[in-house]
C-alpha cells in the first residue's frame, strides 16, 4: 500500500470514528434532507409567475402566456410538495409516507401566490415612486436587489406561516447571500415595500412592518439582547414598524415592545431602543468631527503611521 | 379533473386574471428582454481581455495570446450588439430594426477598452501598494473583491455614458451581488482607485472620484435626502472627492455640494454632510464608552436578560 | 475588410501592444494559474467529509458512507494537490516539478481534517445554543452563512499555516462573496465561534480569536491604520478576542495591542481602540438623539425636500 493509500485509509478511519454514531442512528433519514437546487428552482419557478413574461428561458421562442403559467405552476406543485414531503418525514418520529399532507400543504402555498402577486407588485411600483435613479419599472424587476429580497420574503413568510420547516430559511438565506439582505422568514411586511442599496440590512423573526415603509442600506430590526438563547424562542423580541415609516441607513431599531409611530422618519446611523411616537423626525445630534490639518502634500514615510492619534480602520 | 388539477387550473385563472391588460400590451415586447446570463458572458470575456491570461478555461490547452484576444474582442461584439439591439427596441415606440444602430454604440465601446484596461492596471498597483496583507499581484487579480467591484464599474460606467439603458446597472448590480459593492453606473471614478474589504459600500450615481482614492468597507457616497423620488432626477445629488482622499469604514459623506478635498483623510464612521477642506484629518471625537463590570464568570441565567440597561444588539 | 473587421483588428492591434511586455514575461507561466471552479470544487467536498451525509449529490442513491467517505478523501487529495503543484510552481523561479512536495501538504493537511471536523462541531452545537430564531440543527447546517464562512476559515486557516500562497485567499474569498463575511485566512479562531447574520463581518490577518467567542453582522476586527502598505507586512496589526467575549452588531476594535478580556462584552456600535479589562461591558453612551415634529401626515411636495435641515442617507 502506498503512503498516499495508507493516509487515505487512515483519516477514513478516524473520521469514520467519528462518525460512529451518527451514522446509526440517521442511516435511514440521510435521504431524507431538502435539495438546495431544487428550492432555488421553485424560486425562479415562483418569480417567473409573478413577473410573467420576464425571466423566459431564452431557448424558448414561442409560448402562450397561458400555456406557460399553467406549466409553471405545475412545476412549482411538483418539486415544493417533494421538498415538503422531505422534510416533514425527516421531522417526524414514525417512518410515515406525508406525501399527501404535503401536496395540501403545497395547494394551500399557491393559492396565496395571487396574494404575493399583488404585494410584490406594490413594491415595484414604491421603488420606482422612491428612487431617482431608478430609469424604468423593468430595471427594478431585473436589477434591484432589495425587490429580490422582499420577494423571497413575501414566497418564504407564508411557507412559514403553514409551519413548514427549514424550507423558508433555506430561501431567505439564499437571498441573502444573494443581497446581503438577511429578512426571516418570520417578519411580516406591508404593502409598498421599498429597500433602496440593502447590503447589511437584518429583520428578525418577529418584526412586523406596516405599508409603505422604507429601508436603506445596513439597517438593523433587531432584537436587545439574544443572551437567553433558546428560552427566548416564540417571544416578540423584534420591533414593530407602523405605516408611511422611513429608516435611513445604519440606523438600529432594537427591543420586541420598540413601536414606531406612523410617518416617523428614523435619521442615519440613529439607534433607537425605546418607541417613537407617530410623525417624529429622529436624528443622532450633529456628531462632532474633530479636525486635525496636515499639509496638503501625501506623506507615505513610516514615521507619520506612528504619531497618529486619531482612528481608521483597515 | 383531480384536486390538483382543478387548483392549477383556478390559480392560472386568477393570475391570468391580473395579467390581463399587461399580457395584451407586452405580448410583442416578451421577447425583448435582455439576458441576464448573456451580460454575465459579456463580463467574464471582458474580464479575459483586460486581465489577458488569467481567467482562462482550463480546457483551453494551447492558443495564441494574440488569437485568445480576436476571439474575445469578437465575442463581445457579437454578445453586446445583440444585447444593446433588444434594450434598445423593447424602448423604443416604434418596431424599427436597431441591430445597426447598437453595432455601432457596441463599437464605440469596443475602442474603450483600451482605457478601461489602463485604468484598471492602475487600481491592481494602488492594492498591492496599498494593502499589507497583499500577498502578490495575482492573489489580487483573483481574488480581490473590491478590485471586481470596480473593474465592472469602469465597463459600466462607458456603457452608460454611451446612454445604453438598463444593461450598465444589470451589470452593477451583479457585481454588488457578488461583493456587496453597490457602486451605480452613473459613478466617475479616476485611476488608482482601491476598495479594501468592500462591503456595504454605497456610491451613489452623481458621485465624482478623483485619482488616488482609498475606500473601506461601509462607507456610503450618498445623497441628503431622496424623498423627492423621481424629481430628483438628473440632479448632482452625491458628493465630489478629490485625489488622493482616504476613506475609512463605516464613514457616510452625502449630499451633492459636500467636496471633499485634495489629501484628505476621513476616519472611521464619520457622519459628513458639508465640504472638508484640502488636507483635513476628520475624525469623529473618541465616543464615549460607558463601563460597567460584572464578575469573570459568564453568567446566562435567564434574569440576568432582563435588567440589561445597556445596548447590544441581535 | 469590414468596418467591425478592422474596429476588431484595430482594437486587438492596440491591446496586444499593451500585452507586449507581459506576455513573453508570462507564456509559460499562463497555464499556472489556480482554477477558481476546482478550489471551489474541493472545498464543496470538504464540506461533505465534515458534514457527512449533507449536501448529498442527489443523484447518488445508495452509497455505504464508509466507501463515500474514502471516495471524498480521495477526490480532495486528488485536487488539492493538483492546484498546490500550480500555485508553488508559479511561485518558484524555476522550472521544477513541485507535484510531490504538493502531495506531501496535501497528505499534511488532510491529516488534519479530523481537527477541522472537530472544531466545527463545536460551532453548530454554539450556533443552536446561541440563537432563539435557530429551529434545528440541520436548518443551521443548510442555511446559516456565518457557519460556512467558520467552515471556509477553518479549512483556509490550515493551508495558510502550510505557506500555500493564494489558495486559502481564493477560499476565504469564495466565502466572503457568498455571505457578506471577509475573514482572511490568517485569522486564528477557537472553538464553539458562533456568527449570527454576519455580513459587513471584517476580520483581519493577524486576529486571534479564543474560545466560545459571538460576533455579530457589521463588526470590524481590524487595523488602525494601513498607511505603511507593504512596509507592514507580518506585523500583529488586528486585536486579540479572549475567551467567552460577545461583539454585537456595528462593534469596531482595532489595533495590534488591543486585547479584549475574558468575559467582555462589547455593545453594537462601539469603537475601541485600546485594551478592554476582562468582564467588563463596554457600550456607547446612549446617543443623544434629536426630535422635531412633524403633522402626522405624509409630506410629498418638492418644497419639503429643501428645508430638511437633518440628516438622512440615500
Amino acid at each position: 500500500m502506498s503512503s498516499i493509500e495508507k493516509s487515505i485509509c487512515d483519516i477514513v478511519n478516524e473520521l469514520q470514528g467519528d462518525f460512529g454514531d451518527i451514522s446509526d442512528k440517521n442511516y435511514i433519514k440521510i435521504f431524507n434532507h431538502p435539495d438546495k437546487d431544487s428550492i432555488i428552482d421553485i424560486l425562479k419557478s415562483i418569480r417567473k409567475i409573478v413577473f410573467l413574461g420576464y425571466f423566459r428561458n431564452s431557448s424558448i421562442k414561442v409560448c402562450t402566456l397561458r400555456n406557460n403559467l399553467s406549466m409553471l405552476v405545475e412545476d412549482v406543485i411538483y418539486k415544493l410538495s417533494k421538498q415538503i414531503a422531505v422534510v416533514l418525514e425527516s421531522e417526524s418520529e414514525n417512518c410515515t409516507d406525508l406525501s399527501e399532507k404535503a401536496m395540501q400543504i403545497t395547494l394551500a402555498f399557491i393559492k396565496r401566490l395571487r396574494k404575493i402577486k399583488e404585494y410584490i407588485d406594490s413594491d415595484v411600483q414604491a421603488a420606482y415612486d422612491g428612487d431617482p435613479a431608478a430609469y424604468s419599472i423593468d430595471e427594478i424587476i431585473y436589477s434591484y436587489p432589495g425587490l429580490f429580497a422582499t420577494f423571497v420574503n413575501r414566497v418564504a413568510h407564508e411557507l412559514y406561516l403553514l409551519d413548514i420547516p427549514i424550507i423558508p430559511r433555506m430561501m431567505t438565506e439564499y437571498a441573502h447571500s444573494r443581497t446581503g439582505i438577511d429578512i426571516h422568514p418570520g417578519a411580516s411586511i406591508g404593502r409598498n415595500f421599498f429597500i433602496d442599496h440593502g447590503t447589511g440590512i437584518v429583520i428578525g423573526e418577529t418584526t412586523v412592518i406596516g405599508d409603505n415603509v422604507k429601508i436603506y442600506q445596513g439597517v438593523t430590526l433587531g432584537a436587545l439582547s439574544t443572551r437567553g438563547g433558546q428560552m427566548l424562542k416564540n417571544k416578540k423580541r423584534h420591533p414593530t414598524i407602523e405605516d408611511n415609516v422611513t429608516i435611513y441607513s445604519g440606523a438600529s431599531i432594537l427591543g420586541g415592545n420598540t413601536l414606531i409611530g406612523k410617518n416617523a422618519v428614523i435619521g442615519g446611523n440613529a439607534f433607537v431602543t425605546h418607541s417613537i411616537p407617530a410623525g417624529a423626525k429622529v436624528s443622532i445630534e450633529s456628531n462632532e468631527l474633530r479636525y486635525d490639518y496636515v499639509s496638503d502634500k501625501v506623506v507615505k514615510t513610516k514615521d507619520s503611521i506612528d504619531d497618529d492619534k486619531w482612528f481608521y480602520i483597515i
